[in-house]
């Protein structure tokens, strides 16, 4: 049978491919009929020179040109929203419905509407202007963005649709796409409506271009390359650090998100207060998605004592009567025992589950250690096991959990459950800090695998969850600025200004730092 | 004599060192009297550890309190002010008046008052808030910030009293900083009285430390350090390439200032118009501090004719008829004479100059190449001549202009003159967007070598000018956004929150981000 195209400089046109391959249906191992290329470099020399065109031709774009193909595109989604979610389906076997069609593909699509208002709002650029010396400042395109997808989601996280993209574009940067070899063939109909969408408003043919596959090498020289401008990677923390490292060679944006444990402290007067009911939240956090989210909660800390065994046979309990769920990839499922077998051989302790099942499936898995011994290998025991497995440290007394909450690595969340009478309060502001410094969003009383589109959102944290502290990937406008660079005017004649820093504001709505104050006015000539 | 101590901990105690060191007075190649260590790594040790303590402390701190700190400091330099100058001047050569004592001092203690007034206004954090579902993020402290400051700013860029050291510490992070070894008793007396300032407005201790100098190897592992939260470096592109990769491979945010040339484009129109008066201005930018300047104009771009050449006349005769400044050190005229011994070897021809003089002086040099050389040779001919040397590029067309400015590197500045009658606005047309992906701050009809303190400046830019090209090193409230993390709150409770996320305002004029709009409202119970 024939071989996919890629989408490169505006049309679909056969790979330089070193050979091809394809994807797996998870529930029955078999693999999808659909054959995609792997590209050679000659297809991303190809992309970068369509992106660095492109991304001339946007620079000069009004917002709204990007904005009304960002709408237009999330339209075409919906209008599609049948086979689009199909075909994740057969990718991926994550649940037709709810999951792909009735949650993700509209957080998909409103993603790409918040983007679009972002665009034409303006704002998220952050406009400065100092009027009396003539120097103003806006974050501006920055060129060509690399997106790597991850496996988890096919559809919001995609590199030709999800988070990484919409942020990407609407900053004024042409995407070149690189799909999760897991879900090719959703991406490819995902790229098919871009290019629609594309061609629809008037934007540069090469804005979204997409390749499947690359091999490794070829990898490492796009990240470098000197046409581009920036990389959105979200995957493996091992293929992230390599690309990561070629891209920060030359001094690259690479804004990766690697691996996150999410620890849950739970102290011991919400355990008293509270404690099935927690027990029941948390292995319901767990088990979302079969425990392959970014925030998934992996590890869990607690105080010993029977309330803390109480807890953990509740997890026990509810992992072991709810029915595994099929992962995503037969490499997932494969992983995942490795990481737990590694946890164990680190110390850990099986509770339940522990063992691979027939079908790309893992038994749920829950593992437990004590304060002492996860201090003795810190870092062994903060694996990633991706997938349905989590991890309980129980520490001694609050003097042990405090120097386990100073191991912790970098994470994207971090939660601490307390009683509502104020009996843990001092244990709370004891560890909150600790907790507070090591990841990027800390929740209270909450589990962490929601993770709302809003503009105060930060699905980011300290390495190595992520490459940088500073930026968020989720929650507009805030993740737009990943994809900038700052752009300073010095004396620049008047007509010579961006829209954005002329005296006049270009929209009446946008929000400029005017001589040190946010404000909506004109600068006063 | 006696060994200078270092200041770890709050207070100054005796290095652990594996050698010593003495500065040189640049106008007499003497070494000057006082003795410094070469510390081991048992004194970053001691400074992480005491750092370490102090973040945690810094971190509860009213803003204010650290606003007072930074006033204070800023009070105290000035009363030192004869000394302070007379000290620089001497380790540095630059003239004690007007440079160190009424333009360099000031502008220090200016960006100290700056940083005070951020810290007290808050604004510059970001907050965001989303009130329906309790979704709260604000920027905030990110652990201890380890500081190398330059040779060439003694005061304004030192890491123990500079911009970076006023934006590390206003964003509430304790300062390790490392002294230039070129200005090590300026460096002691600034932290002299930081450390007084500390115990006058009651920081934690360590919330200012110094030390002098480090083996390369111990440079490599304290930037890597799990301890430490962030690096500001300003100096040689070498240097800080290799320290910065070291920080790369463990996320940790390095913000790297690392050698730029400043091309400036000078328009046919704008040559016919005045070129003589450009001649001068730019002659002038080249030699202000000896062309010790990052952004001193190390490139010109004309095109070839009769008026390029009288351009090229009247800077020769400038820097003929102009008396060359004492050098920084030994190792800048070295290192210049290198540079112009590259540029030589790359193919560009000696205008004027390039011979090293007596008393660390090198001649003030013109250098200048064909474009189509420079064409052939762009990385070598993008050699950084660091000090009273520049290259003009002569292009034989508009086409060959064009290709030039697609080589350049990534710069601090780039600017454009153009004339007054419309005659270049085409060709502005064409070549500003090229030169504006390039460089952090664009200028029309300006050199580059002023960088005002204010809200709109970027003084950053593009690798290799820096390490990333959203942030700025220069300009308050933005350049305190380097030294933070992005924190988010997720359903935690109300008065656990930092101050700045609670529904009331806590000084009724920082700026929030209340749903998607800025205000300086309470957020509505």
């Amino acid at each position: 049978m024939s071989i996919q195209p890629v989408l490169i400089a505006g049309r679909w046109r056969a790979a330089n491919a070193s050979g091809t391959f394809r994807a797996e249906n998870p529930a029955t191992g078999e693999a999808l009929p659909e054959e995609f290329p792997v590209s050679t470099w000659a297809d991303g020399d190809d992309a970068l020179n369509a992106a660095l065109a492109a991304a001339n031709l946007l620079r000069a774009m009004p917002p709204e040109k990007i904005a009304t193909f960002l709408t237009r595109f999330a339209e075409r989604i919906e209008a599609r929203k049948n086979e689009i979610a199909e075909t994740a389906h057969a990718e991926t076997a994550l649940p037709k419905t709810p999951r792909l069609a009735d949650v993700e593909l509209p957080r998909t699509t409103g993603q790409l509407r918040q983007a679009a208002a972002a665009v034409r709002e303006g704002s998220w650029a952050l406009p400065t202007i100092d009027p009396k010396l003539n120097i103003r400042s806006v974050l501006g395109p920055l060129g060509p963005v690399l997106i790597f997808g991850p496996n988890n989601f096919p559809l919001a996280y995609n590199g030709v649709a999800g988070g990484d993209f919409a942020a990407a574009l609407a900053a004024g940067n042409p995407v070149i796409a690189k799909a999760h070899p897991c879900h090719p063939n959703t991406s490819r109909l995902l790229a098919e409506e871009a290019l629609a969408a594309v061609r629809e408003t008037g934007l540069p043919a090469a804005s979204v271009q997409l390749i499947y596959h690359l091999a490794p090498a070829d990898g490492l020289r796009f990240v470098a390359d000197k046409r581009l401008g920036a990389v959105g990677f979200t995957g493996s923390r091992g293929a992230g650090l390599q690309l990561k490292a070629a891209a920060d060679a030359v001094g690259k944006p690479f804004y990766a998100e690697l691996s996150s444990l999410n620890p849950v402290v739970i102290l011991p007067g919400a355990l008293a207060e509270r404690g099935a009911k927690i027990a029941e939240e948390f292995a319901g956090s767990c088990l979302l998605a079969s425990g392959q989210f970014c925030t998934s909660p992996g590890l869990a800390i607690l105080l010993a004592g029977d309330a803390a065994e109480e807890f953990i046979a509740g997890v026990k309990t509810k992992l072991e009567s709810t029915a595994p769920g099929i992962l995503l990839s037969a490499g997932v499922a494969r992983n995942l025992a490795e990481s737990v077998k590694a946890l164990q051989a680190a110390g850990a302790e099986l509770v339940t589950g522990g063992v691979p099942l027939a079908g790309n499936k893992f038994a749920n898995t829950l593992l437990r250690v004590s304060g002492k011994q996860f201090l003795a290998s810190p870092e062994q025991l903060q694996t990633e096991a991706f997938g349905n497995a989590s991890l309980v440290v129980v520490a001694r007394d609050e003097a042990e959990m405090e120097k386990i909450l100073q191991q912790l690595d970098g994470n994207l969340t971090g939660g601490i459950y307390s009683d509502t009478n104020g009996t843990d309060d001092e244990r709370y502001e004891k560890f909150a800090p600790l907790l507070r410094s090591r990841v990027g969003r800390l929740l209270n009383d909450k589990m962490p695998t929601g993770v709302a589109v809003t503009s105060a959102m930060n699905h980011g944290g300290p390495f190595p969850a992520t490459g940088h502290p500073g930026f968020t990937a989720v929650g507009m406008p805030a993740s737009l600025r990943r994809f900038a660079m700052l752009q300073c005017f010095d004396n620049v004649r008047p007509h010579r200004l961006p829209a954005a820093l002329q005296n006049k504001n270009p929209n009446g709505k946008m929000w400029r730092l005017i001589d040190g104050q946010w404000s909506q006015n004109d600068v006063a000539a």
